[in-house]
This record gives structure tokens, sequence and C-alpha cells, in this order.
């Protein structure tokens, strides 16, 4: 069922494409996000030139998705009033066709995270990216699998290769795209399917850089003409190989962090082409 | 109607004079600002010598701003408890004859925003500050126009040079100082009118560092003797030299941020009288 | 009553010995912290080898505590939403053994800050941290005398050898260590007494640093074996180490912060042994 993955080469391009098109777009892009993660995640889409707007109250997301080119949402540091915010903008997002991500951090959690979880998939995210652990979660959510996900508060207790079957089964359930990061990247729609292998071990030394990259998905999503599987494959190559520059920089993270953002600003179309690297 | 604007000389030598007495009064700033800078309005304030207090309780602020010098109210990232927060505090600083600046971000973005810029513009708040976009929104909402602002979530759409004539008018209706920032700078209190210069686009790309500067305001605000039209000018033109002076040391947003905290905290008189510029 | 400081060089050895059993036990900490601390504390977690998840809902917290080694709550930005969270993840953390420590940010600054305290200290913290201003509070919450503390804001109006007294009586009282950090760090069980004596100026001004050593104590309160006033020097002695490493590099606070984060990820058994100092 699953459509040969396309090589390196012709990855990499269609990458550096789609990146300078949202570059050139600048996409508006609606942040429901945790409260740890708001800065770096800010940060991350202005560095690479997408327009971020922290907006998430229920009184207002309804009138400000429509001028929104996409939703990210994201579960860390979730709270009932959060949840509810949620909900109402991720319904908000399906009424007026703006394609939304889902970054389900600590799903398999506890069951107030997943509950809230269930119902967000229920109003049909355009892609879903978690850790190896969160998507165990999320396809255990869905009713595709009883293993539990076991994750150590947001930190993954799986790589991602014990999860490619759940993934590509979550993604035909649902409908979606679906991510599992960690050294070894991978994407799937269902019918798609690559790994990636870019990125550096420091990247998890930082905290929320993972809700970064759900941002920068966010801003792929809304740039014109790319689709949810290209859009994700775009931001996943991008962002790890930014974190392949940065590791040239400095061995330590809090240097990491700035030389990492300073990287997305400087990315060009042959980092991508010459550095890609599938596995 | 308009005051001759002083000399650039004047300017600088009178901002030089306005920041010392600040970093020496080391005022207390209570600061109610969004999720997304609270952590770098907190780390600008300290850099430049003052004494950030988040604080935004209804049930403390009235008993805090008792001790404040000044107090900062920001809407981004709005909710219903944090509109309600800010209207306690800000009707709390006026019962004690607590200056206070207004950073409507997003205004004009949604009904819901603008119902609440409307009541915290009728608390009286000392200064405004925001783009373009939002001094536009503010004359709307103050009923001086009809136009629309359309800012593109947090970032403005227009040019503060748009907007000159709508600042100095809200400035007399509403008996405040109006900055409107960006590649250039204007602040008017309905009499006087000065354009800066100063300033880098690479501030642009480092979320939240309108916030600072908006915190920043509120310590210059609460020094001894600085009335609130020079407390701005102050505020805007040591802000945006302290851009010059990082932008000369680095070229991407990540690095950007550090150097320009470096910069307030290092930033000199000398500094201030040699590279001041209106427009 | 108080027993015989141990040598410095006893002390350093300790320090080494717990600071690499918690790089190898990298304990889960639930975090409860303020909105401007979020993401240095988690920064400061990873970068020490600690896994932090800031999870702070009433509906997961208990379940979530299960799987914790420690819990941290900090008062910094409280509501009273805030307040409530914090009492069941305390209560949580009594009823399953998990230790705590409480960062009573502000105490003595209002009443509506002071009741939050007094409920929390009646949950029975591990450890207390705060600054000399903050401890003199808390022991006055605790009824062990009448002087008032006088914050500003979140900074001390008194130097740690004004509360030697008191946070021993607060230690013996309370049943807890009470930590009181300053130029000078002192240390207490109401038995045991130590002063340290590293550490830079420039950390008090990047804002939430003292916010992060608590997250540190909470590491170490979650490493096996570690008892609280030993986790406690340990945390105190390694952070403030790391502080004159990073002093050696930078003299301006934006750079400092990013050397800090770097420093505490490098921080070796050989730094801490030569670098450690009493008063």
């Amino acid at each position: 069922m699953t459509a040969p993955a396309p090589d390196t080469h012709t990855l990499a391009s269609r990458t550096a494409q789609l990146l300078a098109d949202m570059r050139k777009a600048r996409p508006l892009v609606q942040v429901i996000t945790n409260f740890v993660s708001m800065d770096v995640t800010a940060n991350v889409l202005l560095a690479l030139g997408a327009a971020p707007a922290m907006v998430h109250a229920p009184e207002e997301s309804p009138d400000f998705i429509r001028k929104a080119a996409a939703l990210v949402i994201n579960t860390g540091t979730l709270s009932a009033p959060a949840a509810q915010a949620m909900d109402v903008a991720a319904a908000a997002a399906r009424t007026h066709g703006v394609p939304w991500v889902l970054d389900p951090v600590g799903a398999g959690g506890t069951p107030f995270r997943d509950a809230t979880i269930a119902s967000l998939l229920r109003r049909r995210p355009s892609v879903i990216r978690g850790n190896a652990s969160e998507i165990m979660a999320m396809a255990r959510i869905a009713g595709l699998t009883n293993a539990r996900g076991g994750p150590r508060g947001p930190e993954s207790g799986h790589a991602t290769s014990e999860v490619e079957d759940l993934a590509q089964r979550l993604a035909r359930h649902a409908l979606c795209t679906v991510a599992a990061t960690g050294a070894v990247d991978i994407v799937t729609d269902g019918r798609q399917f690559v790994r990636l292998a870019n990125g550096s071990a420091l990247m998890t030394r930082v905290t929320a850089l993972g809700c970064g990259l759900t941002g920068f998905i966010g801003a792929m999503l809304g740039t014109p003409n790319a689709d949810a599987f290209d859009a994700t494959v775009t931001a996943l190559a991008a962002y790890a190989i930014a974190g392949d520059i940065a590791a040239e920089r400095t061995d330590a993270p809090g240097s990491f962090r700035v030389a990492f953002v300073d990287a997305l600003y400087r990315l060009t179309s042959d980092d991508i082409v010459q550095r890609l690297r599938t596995a």
C-alpha cells in the first residue's frame, strides 16, 4: 500500500522550494501553545520568516482564525480553560477550512490529557507531530493499539523505529499526516513514507524545540500549494539541518539555542540540497 | 498647535540624563504582559537596571500597586480573566496616582480585543505605545477615524508616517502621550512631536521586543521628575540605539537578542549623544 | 544545637558525587512555576540532565505526581487558579511521599500571596528556598517573628546574614531544610548549617535564575539517597560555581545567561572541588 519513497535529491529540491515559498508568503500562523514554548516558538517562526500570533481566547479565536493561514495546537501545560480554548479554535479552523497541526505533548501521561487529545482528534487535524511515545499514545487513543506509550513527562520512552507501522495506521485512520520525531524522524500520510536522518542530540537539551518544530509545520501548512505531507517533510528536514549547522558551532545547549535560531534564519537552499539525509 | 521639535543634541542630552536618573532610582515596575514576552521583558528591565514585578492577580494588584513606581499593561495573549486583571490594576493605578502605559497588542484584530482596549482607554493611560496599525485602531476605538488599522496578528500593516496626524489627535483626545514605533518612531503628547530614526530591522525578527520597549517606558515613567513625553522619548531613543549597537555585532536574530540585552546593559551617555538620530 | 559545618573539601566531594548521581538518575521533576521562569527553568534542568515536566492542572497533577521523583512549586505570577493547582499538587506529593520544594516568590508582598504561602506551608515542603526578604516573610507567616521582610517585588531588601537565626528557627518549626540565597547563600535543616560563597552579581540581572535554582533543588531531591539538606547544598553550590564560570566569559547579562546554561551543562567534579568556597 505504501508508495516508494522519493529519492533524496528530489526530496531536498522540493524541500528547498517549499521553504522559499513559505518565506515569500510570510504566512500568519495562529498558535495555541504551552507557556514553556511561547518564547522559542515565536522566535523560531520569526527567524524563518513567518508571522506568529499567539491568540487563544475562545472569545476571539473564531474571528481571528479567518485571517490566519494555519493553526497550531500544542497540549503542553494543559488546563481545563486551555482545553476549551483549543477545542473552540480547532472547530473554527475546520469551519473556515484553515489547516491545523496538533502537537499532543504528554499524550499517554494522564487520563485528563488523553481525554483532551481524543476530543481534538475528532476535530480532524491536518498533521499530528509528536515523539514516538506520544504517537504510540495517539494510536491507542484512536483505538488502534493497546500499547501505552509510556512517556517520561515530555520525553519519549521509545525510538521512532518502534512506531513506523502505528504511525501509518494512525495516518490512514485519522486521514492526516503523522510525524514522529527523534534521532530519526518519520513522516507518513498512510501512503507515502519517509525517514529523515539529520539533527543533533543537543536539540533534546533545549526546551520546547519540538514545539517550535510544530510551529514550523504550521507555517508550512499555511504556504500556498503545500500539501500536508510535503509541508511536514519540509519543516522536519529544514529544522534538523539547522540543528546540524548549529551543532558545528557549539557543544553546549545555551549557545546551541542561539546558534540554532541564527541557522534557521540563514538557512539556504544549498544547505538543504547538500545536507539532507534520509535513512 | 504643535511645538517645534527640540534639536537633536538637546534631545540626546535629556535622554542620557533621564536614563541615568532611572538607573539610579531603580523603579519597581508592575508588569501585566503576555506570555510570549514575559521572559524578554523581565530581562530587558533587569539589564536596564529597573526592578520588574510580574504581578497580575486581581486579588493582589490593588495592594501591590501602592509599592510600584509605574504599571505596564500589554494586551497580547488576551483572555477574559486577563482583561479583568488589567482593568483592576489600571483602576488601582489611577486611584493611587501611579502612571501607567498601555501596549494595545493586536488592536483592531477582533471585536473582543477592541472592547477590552476601549475599557482600558477609559482608565486613562499616561502613555500608549503601539505599531502604526495598532495606533490607527486605537484612534478608531476612540472615535477619531473610521480607518481599521489592519494588523497581521501582532505585526503592523502600516508605516508610522501614515499615522502622524492620528497619533496627535489621539494624544489630545486621550490626554496622554502616544508613541507609534516602526522604522521611524514617532512620539507626541498632542503638542510636542518628535521622529526618531535609530534601530535595526532585526528587532522585528525577535519576538516581543516591542513589549520589552513598553516595559522600558514603564521604568522611565516610574523615574522621579520624568514627564510622560520625555520618559517615552528616552525609552524609544535608548532602545533603538541599543538595537543599532547589537546590529553591528551580528546579522541574525538568535545572537541579536543576546547582543541587544548586552547593549542595553552597557549603554552609555556617550552612546546616546553620539548616535541619536531624528527624522 | 547546631552541628559543626563540614570542612569545605568534604562538602565539595559530596556535592560532586551527588551531582553525578543526579545526572545518572535523570529524575523526572514536576514543576509548577511562574510564567516568567518557565523557559529558563526548563532549560536549566535540561542542561543539568534532569527531565522537567511543567504539569499544573488540578485535573492531572494527582495522576502525574506518581511518576515524578520530585515536585517544585513557585509562587511567582500567582493567581487564584494557580494557588488551587499548587495546593492540589502539594497535597498529592505528600500523599505519595514525593519530596517537594517551595519557592515563595514575593512572600510578604501582599495579603493574598501570604495566605497562599501559609496554606502551602501546611502541606509540609521538604525544602524552602528564597531570598532573605522572602525567608524573613516566611518566618513571620509561620508565627516566628513580627519582622515584615519588605521585598521590592521579587528582589530582596535584606542580606542573608540578617536571617541566619530566623532560617534555623523556620527549619526547626517546619521540619524542613531552609535556604536563603544572595551574595552568600545559607542552608540549614535546623541542626546543620553552611554558608556558601560562590556566585556572580550578574545572576541578579537575568530574570528567574532563582526560580531555576529551585528547579535544580527539585532535581536533587529526586535523586536516590540524597537527603534534603545535602540535596539543597549540592544545588546551591553547583549553581553558583556555574555562575562564577560564566562570569569569567562575559560581563553583560544577555551573554551571561547563555554562558551560564553552557556552564551548567559542562560542569565537572573538578570544577566543584577546585572552586567551592564557604564563608
